[in-house]
Formats: C-alpha cells, sequence, structure tokens
C-alpha cells in the first residue's frame, strides 16, 4: 500500500506492507486526509518526527473486532490513551500522560492507504455527512472545544483574531451555537467564507478595538496575536488560546493582572459536538477545501498547503 | 506637615502644606503607612511616577462630610473611581477606565501627615484590630481578591509559589478559609512565617515537582516565575498570576496550549474579607514587620525595604 513518509525535513510517498492488526484495533481504509498546518510544522522537523503524518481522516472500516463496524463509514480520535489513569477514567484521554497521537506521537499517521487506530476512538459518520465534510470533525472538534472549556452566557459577544482554517471553523462553531461573532482577518476572500455563515468579519488594520470584548479566541498562529488578544479584551475578560506558536512568546503580563484577565489554553476536543454540528448542516466547509490531491502526490499537496491563501488540502485515496 | 515625595528616583521627605477637603472626600491623619514592592518600583522610575507614594494605610478621620466618621480609624480602597461607568454600577470600580489610584496614578499617595480619599472608599476596623494589622488591609484584600475569581473546591490543593510578602500573605489566606496550601520558596526564614500559621513550606530547589496541583499561584515577581507555576500546573489546571513583573516576559505557549491550562490575571481586591479575616484573628502578621520607622525616615526606610530577606517595612506618623 502507499503511505507518507516524513524524514529530515522531507514528505515521500513510499510502497509500505499493509499494517497488521492488534487486538481492539480496527483497520481503516483511507477516504480523505486532510492537511493541518501541525503536519507542515512536523515536517519542519517540529517535535523531531520521522514516520507518517496524518491526523484528520475519513475512512471506512475493513477489519475489527466489533463486527458491527465492517464496511462503517468513520472518522477517529486521535489521542491513542491508556484508559486506566484518572485522566482516561475522568473521560480526558485527551491529556493522559502515556498518551501516543495518530500521526504525531508513537503511533502512524492516516496519511496511508490503511490506517490503525483503537475502535473504541473510531465514531461512525451519519448517511447525511459526505466525506469532504466528515473529513473536518476533528479540527472542528478542536474549535468545539472552547465551548467546553468557558462557561459563555447567552448569545455573548465574541471576537475571532485570524482567519486561517481554524479561526474560520471556530468563528462557524461559535455563530451556529447563537454567539455574536466578530471575526478579524487579513484575507477578505478567507473572511468572505465565514460572512457568508452570518459571522460579521472585518479585514483588520493595524488597529484592533482596545478593550473591547469579553471574549477573544486568538487564532493567528503568529506571536503577535496574543498581545493582539490581549489588547481587545476588556477588564475581567477571557482570552482562549487556539495558537500554538513555537518557541517563546514575548508577553507583557501587566495587562493581564491589572485587567485581571483570563488566559484559557484549548486543544482537542471531543468528536461528538462536532459530528452533530456537521449534522445539523450548521457548518459550511465546502469552500475551505482548496484543492484536492491524490495520496501518491502528497508532496505536493504539502507544498500547495504551505501557499498563502491556501485553505484546506485534501488528501484523496478514494 | 510631612510628606515623602518621589523625583526622578529620589525620594526625600518635606513640609508641604495640609491638602484641603473636596466635597465627598475626607481628611485622614495617618497612623502606619505600609512599604509596598509597588512603592519601590515606582521609585525605580516605573510609571514615570513623580510626587507622594503609599497606598497602605490605616489612619484616623479628622474631616468629613459624614459626621459619623470623625474620630474613627479607617482604612481606604486604593482605586478612586467614577462611580457612574457600567464597571463601577457592576461593583468593580477597581476596573474603572478613568480610575485614580492612591499614590499610584493621578492621586497623591498615604505617606503624609493627613492624607484625603473618598469617603466611599473609607472602611472603619473594628477595636480588636490593632494598628499594625489593619495596615496589611490592602495587601491582604490582594490575596483574598483570588477567592472571588476562583471557585475552588472544597478543601483544594493549591500550591504557592514565591515566600515575599504578599506570597506569605497569600497561602495565609488560603490555608485560612480551608485549603490545602503548600507553599514553595527561598528562604527558610520567611517560610517560617506561613508555616506557623499551618501551611506546608518548602525551600524550593532547582527541580519543582511537575504537572503536580490543580491551582498554582505565582508569587514569585520574578520573570522565571510563570513558567516554574505552568510547570508546575496539571492539565486543566490553574495558574493564578499575582507576580506583576515588568517588561515583557518569554513564555512558551505550548504547555498552556497542550495541557489546556488556565492563567488567571489578579490584582486588587475588596476590603470586606480581608477585613473579616483580620478579625477573626486567623492571619498573623506580626512577624511579617520587618522594621517601623517614623514617616520622617522614609528613604531610609525605602533603602530598608529593597534589601533581601526584609518583609514589611512600617512607617509611623502616630
Amino acid at each position: 500500500m502507499l503511505a507518507v513518509h516524513f524524514e529530515k525535513r522531507v514528505a515521500s510517498v513510499r510502497k509500505v506492507a499493509k499494517p497488521r492488526r492488534p487486538e481492539g484495533y480496527a483497520i481503516v481504509r483511507l477516504l480523505y486526509g486532510g492537511v493541518c498546518n501541525t503536519d507542515l510544522e512536523l515536517l519542519r522537523g517540529y517535535y523531531g518526527f520521522s514516520g507518517t503524518p496524518g491526523h484528520e481522516f475519513v475512512g471506512e472500516v475493513v477489519a475489527a473486532d466489533d463486527q458491527s463496524l465492517l464496511g462503517r463509514r468513520v472518522v477517529g480520535e486521535i489521542n491513542l490513551a491508556c484508559r486506566r489513569c484518572h485522566w482516561c477514567k475522568r473521560g480526558l484521554g485527551r491529556h493522559c500522560p502515556t498518551r501516543k497521537v495518530l500521526g504525531i506521537v508513537g503511533h502512524p499517521g492516516a496519511f496511508r492507504e490503511f490506517l490503525t487506530l483503537p475502535e473504541v476512538n473510531l465514531h461512525t459518520v451519519p448517511q447525511s455527512v459526505p466525506d469532504r465534510a466528515a473529513v473536518f470533525v476533528e479540527p472542528l472538534a478542536a474549535a468545539c472545544e472552547i465551548l467546553d472549556q468557558v462557561s459563555f452566557p447567552h448569545r455573548a459577544e465574541i471576537a475571532v483574531l485570524g482567519d486561517g482554517k481554524l479561526g474560520l471553523l471556530i468563528a462557524q462553531v461559535l455563530h451556529a451555537v447563537g454567539h455574536q461573532v466578530h471575526q478579524y482577518g487579513r484575507h477578505a476572500s478567507k473572511l468572505r467564507i465565514s460572512a457568508k455563515a452570518g459571522v460579521a468579519t472585518e479585514v483588520a488594520g493595524k488597529h484592533l478595538p482596545v478593550a473591547a470584548y469579553d471574549y477573544v479566541v486568538d487564532a493567528t498562529g503568529s506571536v503577535k496575536g496574543l498581545a493582539q488578544a490581549i489588547n481587545m479584551t476588556q477588564p475581567r475578560g477571557t482570552v482562549i488560546l487556539k495558537s500554538t506558536v513555537h518557541g517563546r512568546v514575548p508577553m507583557d503580563t501587566a495587562p493581564v493582572i491589572v485587567n485581571e484577565i483570563s488566559l484559557v489554553g484549548s486543544r482537542c476536543g471531543r468528536f461528538e459536538p462536532a459530528l452533530d454540528l456537521l449534522t445539523s448542516g450548521r457548518i459550511q466547509l465546502d469552500e475551505m477545501i482548496s484543492e484536492e490531491l491524490p495520496l501518491s502526490k502528497a508532496p505536493q499537496a504539502f507544498r500547495l498547503a504551505n501557499q498563502a491563501g491556501v485553505l484546506k488540502v485534501l488528501l484523496s485515496a478514494r
């Protein structure tokens, strides 16, 4: 079978043996994989990663202990948790200290024709959700995570900073559940996508509003984003950190302390609310797909995904 | 009357005219002032401050519109708020955007024989609370502020980093309300004070526990403190920021995001819970007073307060 391989900052596609199936694991035939910024960072050498990347996927189960899974279309939670520690027992396997992470830490990823995951990680995809929407469940779950972490009041005014893939999903999710979202970005062409979904959008100049929002989501992916987000937040307000920036970010803690602002780190989320949102049809994803390439052209897909203005690039193995 | 004066990084004591009393204001005769690290920072030139510093005090009302205040022993909230904006109407005048701050921003401070404050800022001190305890109400209120901001579970395990004046007050406050406090500091002599009050203390070496607490208070006052506090916090845990460090603090946001940690900036607090705690006798302050000097020797008091190992220095005008 074909599998993408990262090594020493080079992406290739190799022919490898089909994976064997450990007990409790399913083998899933890939339909679509989605290229995430994390994949691009792995390719740049972060985390010292080598192997098969990929953690956004939709596929079809071809082998499993649970016979009812066979032939089912699935998406899969990316954290392979121990299921025994107190994090796992609290339903927070995403924070299990010995977890492996699909295509990121200790478990080969989804960018291969057949992938493996524990059956407990799988969620079947409702018929009404097309493949090219289902492949967004993982990042959509990361957007939904904010709703699990922050107790927003009814119809909260929330600013979303950034109009990348995650920013567009976050703005749509917060809007879909009834909040008043104002998204600031740099690209009119990207902001148009969330504007179509009903989000108020603004191409941000240098001057962003000051102390204007109780809630600000930093999804800029930039070092400056955090300081901008803090600056936009009212006293006693909350900044949600969705930008993983590598290395140290210089932060002036004085405004955080003086204005008693809370900063909330936010990462992966549960798949259930993301699947519910997709099923409801309230999230528009078609325009977020910039390109679809076959798995065999993965290196080209990564180059494309690195270009400015490009949103989601899909790898197809259908 | 005598008044301390800061100008161009020099502290002096001057003879000045007694202040006039605007309507709604009281004139308070100083009994004790407490030297805070903020005063030392003002003296070092932060905020471009010049004038009379001082925001920790206990005094006696000598003139006021409200006749019932005359002769009463009082402490005073340091934020002079507009009382009209939506912050003030929510009881959060401490965040009023046009506030002045006693001895810090736009209103001369308490280190003078007679000071002025709006009568609404004053709290009378119960007879059972001695002057040398009452002078701690302002920093004690800042410690109590944590209880207003964070919903701790019953008997929460909380780490307090730092054994300076504020760290010692915070550890005692959290212990007094029933939490399990573990304080880490560098000075056995300082930690002894909170240990006497029942706090578990530890002289911290280079190796602090990792991912060990749900709640960590950074009261180190150092640039490294925040990173250390984040490192000690469990996934989904909370770091309370009590260290105002000037300038930019390099922060690695990755562990905050990956472990979904919340950082909560915390500043001034309400005086009521601080006065209640003092009245209850559950906070031990005597040993926190390193020295008491007359107001006329204020420059010497600031030099002393700057020395390592020195805790609270009081200015007496009795």
